[in-house]
């Protein structure tokens, strides 16, 4: 008898897509600019494609070649890691397309909201909380689970964001807060709930020679690309801070990966650390990316942030399944702890007078004196956004994580494995086997 | 005694070479723009770099990075593949950027063609062509074959789109008919008139894990730069058309792709669909792209795309060698089916009042009205430059295949196979079986 | 006993980070761009993000992606190569932005150095001379000693085209002499320091298959960005230049290479051949790729080059080891012989009127004549720059070559093997091999 669960998968895209295209038919439209507004660098149109595009594909390839790829580590797990990211990141932009439409875009005069290439890269920044849960959950979970997991985190993610920034003004660049700690903790709290002990151990959960090598692509995709996420929808001189900041803080990080990792593994490298740990800089230095804080600041951020996710994945990682936490991918020691970081450096900036330019972005929406805030106000907003992250996250994952429980989406089969999810080509080696015992039995 | 025929690669490449470069010397000029057009993103300068540049770049990495990888998931042809795309590729361009010199660029004042940026941009399209008929034929032909296929294919390409822009002024923005299909059906009647019934169940037309992966990083370029693609050459408000219409239509073909391969395939996926079917949202909405289509009406092309193209590999391309066509990459699924789809989809955007943009095009040189052609004609024009190029294609593909099959270009050994082509080095596999056989015997 | 030496490269990278920190912190300011100049781009602003920024990241990309994966090829090296080489440019980007600072982009009423993305860019170069070098050096030094040749060679290299530049005002937009001859020479004249008769003939020093594509992800994107790379830092018509000329320079090096490759292998193509000398035409035009040289000059050049770093290949690099070098990426046939190509080029074309547009680069700085310099005088400087580079390079390299022959610094252990440097995973094939013998014992 034939398994109707085996239909959900495509029926589930199915209604998404017939939603989501009549939403797009009713309340979307192009935004086109106005060309008398295209030489003003300061506060460019919303709709000039010429100011955001090139930053704008940075980031899409850092989704999709680098989240992918990043993921692709485990030994016989690439293919789910790279397919599942394509999947999951073009539901996910769809999706946040569509929500954050509604409420950070909407043109009261059209009645519809306006999509340009603006949006196209906060889109993006979306997808990036959703992968970044993905990789704690990877391997663990099915096709069904992900999708759904990503129909309820991204409005959840929309909203803390909205209030974030459009109530709290907590500033927020590189979104290191509203992506990286949302994204980290909300996936840590579903792998919480979906907490199986045969999780641990799995034969399976390793890498080999190749698929670290296939990582490495992604790593470096998402080193070099890393400024124009933090620099992606800055404009001013808050995009000449957050380009070189990020370049120096994420450079800092290898430097401080690559002698924690030798420091702690006598004189050799894990590439594990150098896969991940190189890349905590740019999310450390995020939230004040487009501040004023000095390259030597951008340094010492970046530096330290290295090293903490080595120490990280070292110390922290063996010993999270104690309180029933297994992080597949270490998003903790590369998202979670970057992020707070980032998240608590954003406070202290705030606090010392304008120097994270925070007054530039204040408007009358802002909670606590609008656009006359002063520092230490500031400073309390940015503490109440991290909170609120943390909150929204945390408790967004456990709620999805027992939704995702349920029978009907439950994983069967084995973890780690692509067997469960692909029609794999013959395995390349049974071939040499064969030849090799055909050798050996002439030879014997 | 040496076969002379192993010195026609190099003496063909050689000669070609010289003939180009006194064909540069007499008639290319640079195109420098002029400073006070700087500002005119409407309507900029053609030689305006950093209108063009970022785009540029992201279509050169597709052709060389995109196609040359996405072809090496055969098991044993990986190095042929990324190999011969790029020496095909190079030609290709410098012979593209001469011919279309002649016919598009001409300025009759300095008796030479301009050369800028949009010019390398366009070489790269007529590539993209060329690379699309190598995708049909790969593993089948040699390399003389694929640079003598490009000599005479390059031409009939420039020519058919001509045609096509400036007399019949069918509207194509993304290419889709004048590179898609074209190049589709051309290398379809390739591979009809080279058939060998000793094509099929070659063992070695499979792929492998690590191939598998190799073909995912030049999808996901492909994937995240089809936007660049589509826009290349677009100014104006056909710029955010095009980039936005062809972020959501690609996204939706990758739902599109994934849904059916998990419906046909029992809850598993193919790395095939995945590959490829993922994809054929950047084709099927590339005529249509710079145009006023609404996200929804990208939502639905992209999706139907995905699911057309996933039904192609299941259930066309088993079938077509009983018409003697033999396609390797499928590019009928990815290109060909899609393309045509895109065509007609023009033909009916065109027909609804000035919905397509067309009026803005159109000049004295086109038929049937000049500036002042109705939509009805519009439409009419697009289904004749469809056929048209169909036309082309598939005569122009029967006359080169007859070329090729001359006993001096044709092949000579294994299908699908490296060795025929590379030094290769050493296998890894074969010391690890002679180890294997020393352990077997200690053992025994 | 633990051996103190162990802590070596971890307590050398952490005293760089403190003293850069400071470097940083005393000396360096942000550049933001004044808005008056945005469309001007003929000479635009320093801080202009975005004249500059896409480029930029295109030649970030060649570093990391570029130069780590190219180095991907020795079989059993490949987590050395992209690994070495991401954390050594990370460390050689923040030497370079120091002294690039205090020599290039002092601001004497600030007392402090500017960066902008321009420095960012230029930091790059830097570290491609320095990762040629490394090429030079792959698998027979460690990762202490990396680090220390870096730390030596920014300056010498700094210094070096600081000189050419401002003194000697020796014009070269793509750096081929100040990056390229530099760093091969340097690199060349280290390995002749450090020479072992054990280099010759390990087994390790060979590719695999695997291996081999992974080394072509990294030629493919140093192929497709190179016109970014020698357009990064120009403006104005030297721009247009750069980018076609390169553009055609290299894919006519992609022709040589393939058809010499092909002449000396007797119809097979050689895997080092593709990776490397096809990208010898973007090395060879680099002096003059801003100048007007005509498409036909690029032609010729790119074509002589690719044929030229085949012969090197396949002639001069198996004759080095009996002049005590021993060369393990071949960067003499691919950076050195192609860059003393492009020092010679650029001397005859300086030496044709204006023809190179070195005129408008002529400061008051310039030695014998300033501005006013005609072009035979301009001729004889550019025969100094080439002169003084090179001689900079050899002797900086033996200097450097016998600090890292100072037993601190030296290496034990086995060439060519990651063994050395890393945990790796368990590989593969060893499970295999044993699943092989055991069925091996069933079967017999």
């Amino acid at each position: 008898m034939v398994d109707p669960r085996q239909y959900l998968f495509p029926l589930i895209l199915f209604l998404f897509q017939i939603v989501f295209t009549f939403l797009l038919g009713f309340h979307s439209e192009y935004k086109y600019f106005p060309v008398s507004n295209v030489t003003d660098y300061e506060s460019p149109s919303r709709g000039l494609v010429e100011f955001y595009y090139a930053m704008f594909t940075d980031i899409h390839v850092m989704m999709f070649i680098g989240f992918g790829f990043l993921m692709t580590f485990l030994r016989r797990y690439s293919f789910s890691s790279v397919g599942f990211n394509f999947i999951l990141c073009a539901f996910t932009l769809e999706w946040a397309i569509i929500l954050r439409g509604y409420l950070f875009d909407w043109d009261s005069t059209t009645q519809k909201f306006i999509v340009d290439v603006q949006s196209l890269a906060t889109a993006d920044f979306v997808s990036a909380s959703i992968l970044i849960s993905m990789g704690a959950l990877l391997g663990k979970v099915n096709s069904v689970q992900l999708i759904v997991m990503s129909f309820i985190e991204v409005p959840i993610q929309v909203v803390n964001e909205w209030i974030g920034l459009h109530l709290f003004c907590g500033f927020d660049p590189g979104e290191s807060m509203y992506v990286h700690v949302f994204g980290a903790y909300f996936g840590l709290a579903v792998t919480f709930v979906l907490f199986r002990s045969d999780f641990l151990d799995s034969p399976l959960e390793k890498s080999r020679y190749t698929s670290d090598l296939f990582a490495m692509i992604g790593s470096i995709f998402l080193f070099c690309f890393w400024p124009s996420f933090n620099a992606g929808v800055t404009t001013g001189s808050d995009r000449i801070h957050a380009v070189t900041n990020t370049y120096i803080s994420i450079c800092a990080s290898v430097i401080g990966a690559f002698l924690m990792s030798s420091l702690l593994k006598k004189s050799k490298f894990d590439m594990v650390h150098v896969q991940n740990s190189t890349l905590a800089g740019g999310v450390a230095v995020g939230t004040v990316a487009g501040s004023n804080i000095g390259l030597h600041g951008a340094m010492v951020i970046g530096t330290l942030a290295g090293m903490i996710s080595v120490l990280g994945y070292n110390f922290l990682s063996p010993r999270l399944p104690n309180i029933r936490i297994h992080d597949t991918c270490g998003v903790n020691n590369l998202h979670g702890m970057p992020g707070l970081m980032a998240g608590i450096t954003g406070i202290i900036v705030a606090s010392i007078g304008d120097r994270s330019g925070f007054s530039k972005h204040l408007t009358d929406t802002c909670r606590g004196g609008g656009k006359s805030r002063d520092s230490s106000t500031q400073s309390g907003f940015q503490a109440a956004a991290l909170g609120l992250t943390l909150g929204m996250a945390i408790v967004g994952g456990l709620i999805a994580g027992m939704i995702l429980r349920l029978p009907i989406f439950a994983q069967k089969g084995k973890d780690f494995d692509d067997e469960e999810n692909w029609h794999l080509p013959e395995n390349e080696s049974k071939e040499d086997i064969t030849r090799g015992i055909t050798m050996a039995r002439t030879a014997l």
